[in-house]
């Protein structure tokens, strides 16, 4: 028996050394090692979530912008796996988008463009998952491009870009996408304020004819497209809006966000700035000289029906509701918030609308029915330059909560009341209960935390249970990889009850995440193979064929295991090629890529899919093309020659 | 003392949760949970190494193809987290790869040019660290591209692309990157035959005119650079080479590369194809139906001697030594290997290559001793139809051993004659002795293993410890995120004297990696921020400026937190801009972005980087332009104003 328990205890320190708890060696007793380590075994289970064994599934689905890298992060909670890279605004090979095949090509490169522009990159900041009554249902996915005014629709079902809107107002944005709770609209607010048209116009105008803008894009949710002729903007003043959200449940039918230049600074600082406007501050210094800024309040419901009354101007095509008729039919009201905020996030119930300053120690909280209360008895502290009526904010408020320096963003937990806000300059998460006003609890983070996320945590009923940590550094956390370090995303268990703990620590490869959405995984319905219908060019198998008309030269092909049909194709330089290919497996995970050697194309074909390939024959010579992916034990052996003659 | 120790019980529980073990409750005893699962103290440390805790790094990093993303990927062992994605032959704009900057568009537009095509994507295969008497020594890293053939050359240091070699004379390759043990030379085989010359060629001249080739780049260590005038290729017959590998130690001097379709087919399976190839075989059946192939022996030092004598022909502009000469000086010779071969793989001492056929159950060894006894004895059993003199498989092997089906790759043991080989049908792993010629145990694996790889396992003294299986296929692993899964990555420890045991699965969100290298983590010299010196376009602080020169304006500005110097610029449309841009920050990790909003221009400058970008301001407005990396708590006022007067 003493052998069996000296053994068990033996597997104790084992685990622990599992666990990462380590110890300097076998001949402490356990209870010292806890003790010194402050452990208990609550700790243990903590730490144990953060290992999913080989084979078992994630709980929860995260969907985290890519920043620079202009694509969607979808990665496992707890395991803290990257599952996937969606392509978005960035060409990518692996999955074919915008490497020659017609349907990605078309999104990219087509409707991607900005003035006339081909983009090829994007800068991601906020995904937002579809929402039905306030929850997230799973079905598309929302994601903007800061530096080149866009949004686009992904797909759930095949996580995949189905459409890219720009923006033909805005000249920078940064307040999107955020959905409206049945997802009837997609938010997308202004960031640097700029002219609505595409003229110059001098910095001198600045207040005059410099604006921001709040767009409403329609969501057709059948069609799964948004849809640019119902969409409208509301104008805005030049203050550089910055983070939004849609009301919900109290506050549904309202839209926030909020600024950070109601100072309408425009900087000056260092040689070579153009005369008129050296030797100022600089921007960061100018930008935040005022102790407030403003959170704007716009009533969607008021603009919808100014929308459809006809009250707008059209700019690039584009209808734009101006503030006047907004101030006019009690659609737009300011209230002063502190200091440089940066988060506007809402709680579970839609009352309380939280903003944090990130020169200020403290998170403010501001409860709807108070406003509402304001507006209707046309209470106002003061007007705007623009005529918008401002409403006083300590009788906005709720109240403030002193939490540490550079409070950001702030999530919700199951439990009534109780919220996160990351402190970026702290580098630690607080725990705090914004209806009581008290800070609870702080954890610190390894480094400087961006936006933070709980699951389901933007929803009308949050999971609680864990938290993730965006953080922008990592330095001494990961073998180094370069002087461009990956981030750190920190799992945290928030289970009720128990302190704050840090699970997990996780790299992010590629990419610069902003925010992030985290959803039950259950919730997604996938599909495995594509369905023929889809495809209006599918070819059959036994017809494939290669057709000539004129110079022009259709090929209808398929792909199996482990052969092209046709393999040996003939054609003329200059011909111009049509290349339909269709996938014909049916077994799941059966993908063949595409190429032609040298021609640079390439298509990633899923199960069941078509796609199509237009190019010229340009060069004369000898091209052999090949299935990119390991498809099977002949998978080498799956080529072709493609013939250009002269 | 009791109930110590029934604390110290429940702990054991709690941790075989925690390592994923799972039990189905807190009622059985240990000794009935370790019973029923089969598992010992061993077990569980195993199990421990998966994890590895917050802050902790990593003992391996693994530098992986990224397949068709044209990327590779890092990641850490036994921890399994990514670390880094190297963006090589694909534009990357977190990185800030091939996004408008001067030196990484000239990298992949200009240097990475294929037949005067820009090529913005690449289908890597086999990353090589580069060697210092047959050792990995951490400071460069090659990658082969596929599709177009290329080779690149990643600097350790800061983990960036720094040169790409198009190969002048190859259509397709596929035997690369691979280097000499002192890393004198980076090995490129083509893969499906093709005309050295650019010209159409028949392929009724098939036997005659396509050709493969083995080429040799002259690396130069003390630049960093491949030298294309110092390199030269080898003439091969229209075998469709494959795998290569370079010998050392007893087999040093000599390089080896297996071929898969000795038969010379040309398929014509399927409607659509050529009349001339059509109602044939489709390629997969015609190329696999001999039972041999042939695994190609190359005199590397002969070689390098006929072109250093001028014995060679110049095709576009590369020197090519013909099989003719290669044959007279004894430099070139075949011998049988089973069937349909894809791995050639020498093992630590040099003296054993192993070959895998693909349609085979048997793993093949050859003895070099054997083989240039043989040669020395002018010992053929026959010649090709090229001449070249092919010697007995039986007389030049040192034995076989049947693994299971679709042995594809090789890699070595730290214990002496120990060898892994994945089995891609029976997805699976065996563990064998080449030495006595024994299958020593298998491992499952889910599903579909390609290469594997073990701890420094192409070196001359490999590490063991960790092995990774690279499954093609993750089918039911992880959440599902659309028909396109990502592969799966599994951790085996094979630690000696105990069975092989499956540690974690990693999935791997972009791209298909083909192979894979292993080396201690410790080796890597990384810089943490860039030398002034490097820069010849620095911008010092204070010497900001904007000069016109007619309609050629030059931009001189610094990044510091957080402010562009200068900050708002006017040029008029059709100017000529070249900005350059330095960061002037020294912490680490201190990196800025920068974009001009709509321009297509994205940079990532690392602490002490410049960069210059150059463009038309062709299309009057207002652009932003920001700080794209979250560098500050005022990053979202780093911004400034570039304006394009009409």
């Amino acid at each position: 028996m003493f052998n069996k328990l000296k053994s068990a205890f033996k597997l104790v320190l084992f685990c622990m050394i599992a666990l990462g708890l380590g110890t300097d060696g076998f001949s402490q007793s356990l209870q010292e090692v806890m003790k010194e380590r402050g452990l208990s075994q609550q700790d243990l289970l903590a730490a144990a979530k953060t290992y999913t064994p080989s084979g078992k599934k994630d709980e929860y689905v995260v969907f985290s912008s890519g920043g620079q890298s202009g694509q969607v992060i979808v990665y496992g909670v707890p395991s803290m796996r990257i599952i996937k890279y969606i392509a978005v605004f960035t060409p990518e090979p692996w999955q074919g988008y915008g490497i020659g095949d017609e349907h990605t090509n078309n999104i990219l490169y087509e409707q991607g463009k900005v003035r006339g522009r081909t983009i090829t990159w994007g800068d991601t900041h906020h995904p937002a998952i579809s929402e039905t009554n306030g929850e997230y249902d799973g079905q598309y996915l929302f994601i903007n491009d800061k530096a080149n005014p866009r949004v686009a629709v992904i797909d759930l079902k095949t996580f995949t870009t189905t459409q890219i809107v720009p923006n033909p107002i805005m000249k920078s944005e940064h307040g999107a996408a955020f959905v409206t709770p049945n997802t009837e609209y997609v938010l997308e607010a202004s960031q640097y304020a700029a002219p609505f048209t595409n003229e110059y116009v001098p910095l001198e105008e600045f207040n005059e004819k410099y604006r921001g803008a709040m767009t409403f894009w329609k969501f057709d949710r059948k069609k799964g497209k948004i849809v640019a002729k119902d969409s409208f903007s509301v104008e805005l003043p030049p203050y550089w809006q910055d983070l939004s959200d849609s009301g919900k449940g109290m506050s549904a039918g309202w839209v926030f966000t909020n600024s950070f230049n109601s100072e309408r600074y425009i900087g000056g600082f260092g040689k070579g700035t153009s005369k008129k406007w050296s030797n100022r501050l600089p921007h960061e210094a100018g930008v935040s000289s005022k102790d407030t800024d403003y959170l704007h309040m716009i009533n969607m419901e008021t603009a919808k029906k100014l929308f459809q009354a006809g009250k707008f101007e059209m700019i690039n095509e584009h209808a734009v509701i101006s503030i006047k008729d907004m101030v006019a039919n009690d659609a737009l009201y300011l209230i002063p918030e502190p200091k440089s905020p940066h988060g506007v996030m809402i709680d579970p119930t839609g009352q309380y609308i939280t903003v944090s300053g990130k020169l200020d120690t403290h998170v403010s909280v501001y409860d709807i029915k108070k406003m509402t209360a304001l507006i209707k008895k046309k209470d106002f502290e003061d007007v705007d330059s623009y005529g918008i009526p401002i409403l006083s904010m300590t009788k906005s408020l709720h109240g403030q909560v002193e939490l540490g320096l550079g409070p950001l963003h702030t999530q919700y937990d199951s439990v009534k009341g109780i919220a996160y806000t990351s402190l970026y300059v702290d580098s630690a998460i607080a725990k705090w209960d914004f209806l009581n006003l008290k800070l609870l609890e702080k954890i610190p983070i390894n480094y400087n935390v961006g936006h933070l996320v709980s699951a389901e945590g933007d929803t009308t009923s949050p999971d609680g249970k864990y938290l993730v940590a965006l953080n922008k550094m990592s330095i001494d956390r990961f073998v180094q990889v370069g002087p461009l370090h990956p981030q750190n995303h920190q799992l945290i268990d928030i289970t009720p009850g128990r302190k704050m703990q840090l699970l997990y620590d996780m790299p992010l490869p590629l990419g610069e995440p902003h925010y992030a959405v985290m959803m039950k995984a259950d919730k997604l319905k996938t599909i495995k193979r594509y369905k023929k219908k889809w495809f209006k060019n599918r070819v059959k198998p036994g017809r494939e064929k290669v057709v000539r008309k004129g110079n022009q030269v259709t090929i209808y092909s398929t792909l199996i295991r482990s052969h092209f049909s046709p393999e040996v194709i003939e054609v003329k330089v200059g011909d111009e090629i049509t290349w339909h290919i269709t996938n014909l497996e049916r077994a799941q995970d059966e993908t063949h890529g595409f190429t032609i050697d040298q021609m640079n194309i390439h298509g990633s074909l899923e199960p069941g899919e078509t796609e199509t390939f237009k190019f010229k024959a340009d060069v004369e010579g000898v091209y052999p093309f090949y299935c990119t992916e390991f498809c099977s034990a002949l998978h080498l052996e799956m080529m072709g020659y493609f013939m250009v003659k002269p």
